[in-house]
């Protein structure tokens, strides 16, 4: 394993620096293909300091199966234009005043223009989509959409629902995140003719990844610091989100206390969330809840036996490392705290 | 032209009443390709009775330039599930209350999950498309949505504004409402392989009859009968939406009153709206609004010339007579209550 304390992000992706780089300006072109009084909203949006994570694998599993060619980046403008787009929607969803650092969309624009602009973002990956390839591709890219927003609506169903199992919430995670991961995944082998044993692995890797990647990101909103992430933070146990954390905490309350710990979690007073929390890290949560980020990389890691041993490929083994890094770090110092 | 004393709708479009039944079919075997949590909504989405006037302006453009075929039908499919998105995520703006006679999604489902709902249909349209046909119709389709959506943002950004002109209003509907009718009208003849003439000549016509058809439906919000439209009325003037009428009411109105008649629009009791429309009708306001319908539909009616006169074309006159006939009742029944 790489020594982390010498690595960052930017280092892990040196591979496809100058792809993602070529990802970026066109992104930036996109916002002439949008009508003019829309497109000072939409560079803003793509203005945003994203990590840019979908449209790296996308490049990186292009690399990891043959090459990165002028197709991949297309089609890392493709899932991050989707992945912008349910952004938009999300922070409508969750009121979040800021992303990334900045106001969000819909705290500058309201809910209704964010919604429209989600929406354009959302046809004009399409539209890209279909300029540079496939109906093949255009049918998966389209089939991924739909299940990310299935995945809200689930998310949204379950809203403060204490019944809601584990299971329940890994499925819901997997369409929410995981359809995206997977397609960004996929799509990389697909634009190379790989075999399609190959493509449904490559799948399966992105699924899994994207599983583990929301599990850390859940976490963030639950032990982070506001100030390192850019976006507020508890905006999930406010709007009724369980996530894996409490989930393992509600699994290890009694039935006759569950009740009142709901109500700590979803309507409590700051000190009270706090008293909770503490009671979580005393609990083996922390640690479950990371053995389940690990469980789910190691997964995703057993799908790239067979890949070529390539910067690419070594790319993609980094980017598990880091999740579960960072996962890690995120947990000793919230038990530090 | 046509006694439409004797006509109706369904009538005018008997020479496709067979694909319109297929086309209602298969909106229905839709539902199977949503998750499983989605599909109560998405039944609840499609079985209201909207008057398939999109579909059917697919299907008499296939007719009237070679003939109607299966995928004519897909077509018919993808453009009333982009309708039905939009109206989704219409009514979440307008906060309107029934639809077709029936409470409105977000009324059933509260807007978060009526936003995700419209997303799901409209990915599901693209996912048909490409399924289908081509990658140019997929660049088409997804182009149009892209354009509707602008549209609405339009919309958005001019709410309240006691400024916007006639032309920027033209404008705005035709982003709207004309851009689905002229893809509608449009790919009819692209499944036929129509020269690109032709082509271009039946997406003008659906633009040009798409803008008529919206000035009658922003009048029946303003002069129609609740009971009969089965949607909520007057809903537009209290979002601050501007429509014809009412520009031209202010046009009409000397410098120094606009911002009271303004006030009336926007925040006016019932009763002082109700002596606003009076005025109105004194006004000219109701023969202007009529004569403008009557021009796009003229403009809409020249863009056939060179179709051969068949069962098809003739229909699409008959719509054109139909929407003629709908706008010249209402405002007469408008001057007569």
């Amino acid at each position: 394993m790489a020594d982390f304390k010498k690595l960052n992000l930017l280092k892990l992706l040196d591979p496809i620096a100058a792809d993602l780089k070529q990802v970026e300006r066109m992104l930036i072109e996109q916002v002439g293909g949008f009508e003019p009084h829309i497109r000072a909203a939409i560079q803003y949006l793509l203005d945003g300091s994203g990590k840019r994570l979908r449209p790296a694998l996308a490049l990186l599993a292009g690399g990891a199966t043959g090459g990165v060619t002028d197709r991949h980046q297309v089609i890392g403008v493709v899932v991050e234009l989707i992945h912008l787009a349910t952004l938009v929607h999300d922070d409508v969803l969750d009121e979040a005043k800021v992303r990334h650092g900045r106001p969000s969309a819909h705290e500058r624009w309201g809910n209704i223009v964010s919604v429209l602009l989600g929406d354009c973002l959302f046809a004009r990956a399409l539209h890209l989509t279909a300029t540079h390839t496939n109906t093949d591709i255009c049918c998966r890219v389209s089939a991924a959409a739909n299940t990310v927003c299935a995945g809200e609506i689930l998310q949204n169903q379950h809203s403060f629902d204490l019944n809601l199992t584990r299971e329940q919430y890994l499925d819901l995670i997997n369409m929410k995140t995981g359809a995206l991961f997977a397609l960004s995944s996929e799509l990389g082998a697909l634009l190379n003719e790989s075999d399609a044993p190959v493509v449904e692995q490559m799948r399966d890797f992105g699924s899994q990844l994207g599983i583990a990647y929301q599990i850390y990101d859940d976490c963030v909103d639950i032990f982070g610091q506001e100030r390192a992430s850019g976006k507020s933070l508890g905006t999930d146990m406010k709007k009724g989100k369980l996530t894996l954390p409490l989930l393992l905490l509600l699994e290890h309350t009694g039935a006759d206390k569950r009740a009142a710990v709901g109500e700590i979690i979803f309507h409590g007073a700051p000190s009270e969330r706090q008293r909770l929390l503490e009671l979580a890290l005393g609990n083996g949560v922390i640690t479950e809840s990371l053995l389940t980020v690990d469980r789910h990389l190691q997964r995703a890691r057993n799908k790239l036996a067979g890949l070529p041993d390539n910067a690419h490929t070594q790319a993609l083994t980094g980017l598990m490392d880091f999740i579960g890094y960072k996962t890690g770090t995120l947990m000793k110092e919230a038990v530090a705290a």
